[in-house]
């Protein structure tokens, strides 16, 4: 079997990227810093998120499937979005599902989880 | 790499499906009108995947994944999959989650994102 | 096309696990008695999962990806991931996504879906 790349290992409980068979599959991510608003959150989750593309061998331009929880899916569409298409590659735009969720901190406004690809 | 094929880049910030490495990811997909119910909201979403899948090279009895999500899980989930089963191929049923969910418009019932196998 | 194995459809709707081209897609699953608490339940299902990932030639050192639903994310948290730990590989741990969702059952506290590598 081709095998499954690791990426931090978190708390016995995850890791934050699984890489196998030319597809990165990245752990929902959250802001570290929740004081901030939605769209402050969604800017440093793409950054989190860009570095863990990039530990697994893919980047932005690569992203398969990204899947998006907001806590208010109405009232902060617009702001995620906001964040979003500044960092989108307007080239090479991902698939992608936004619904409302709450996560597992009440401070926590967006959570992205991701499916990329990645160089063989 | 195996390049990625976008099909209907949306709006600066999606592509409605991507195709790599013999798979689509089709983004979550709402009904066009949503003053139907959630009988006649999935019967749109359908047909709306059905034509995706179709320009993806793929078709319904391919699909691996289906995430539903219902704005009433346990109230709607039967009106639901009465459209869903006169849909799905009963030779080839795919896998799929349901879970209850607000999207970003009060008026939708349902939405629905897909994976699929493609023909190489 | 490299066909895909359908295991265990159920009710002219679903198949419990699609395997295609490497990788299993385990149907989001609930726990058979739910009148347990939120570790029972996870427990079920973890067990149910073993079960699935065995047919399809997987196990759960392979899993990509797990998509974990808490009807009562904050709370149960911890009592979810005391399972999850006990019965995840820690040589191997996947990627994993938790949000809250309510599921298609007032008395279901968890639902968990699964994407693992297969043996070739």
């Amino acid at each position: 079997m081709t095998s499954i790349k690791r990426i931090e290992p978190y708390a016995g409980i995850l890791s934050h990227a699984s890489v196998y068979n030319g597809v990165v599959y990245v752990t929902g991510q959250v802001a570290d810093d929740c004081s901030q608003d939605v769209h402050g959150q969604t800017q440093q989750i793409l950054e989190r998120i860009d570095a863990l593309l990039e530990a697994a061998g893919s980047d932005k331009s690569h992203i398969l499937f990204a899947q998006v929880w907001l806590k208010h899916a109405v009232q902060d569409f617009e702001e995620m979005n906001k964040a979003w298409r500044a960092w989108a590659p307007q080239h090479s735009l991902p698939s992608r599902a936004t619904v409302e969720a709450n996560m597992a901190g009440e401070e926590i406004l967006v959570e992205i989880a991701i499916q990329a690809a990645v160089e063989a």
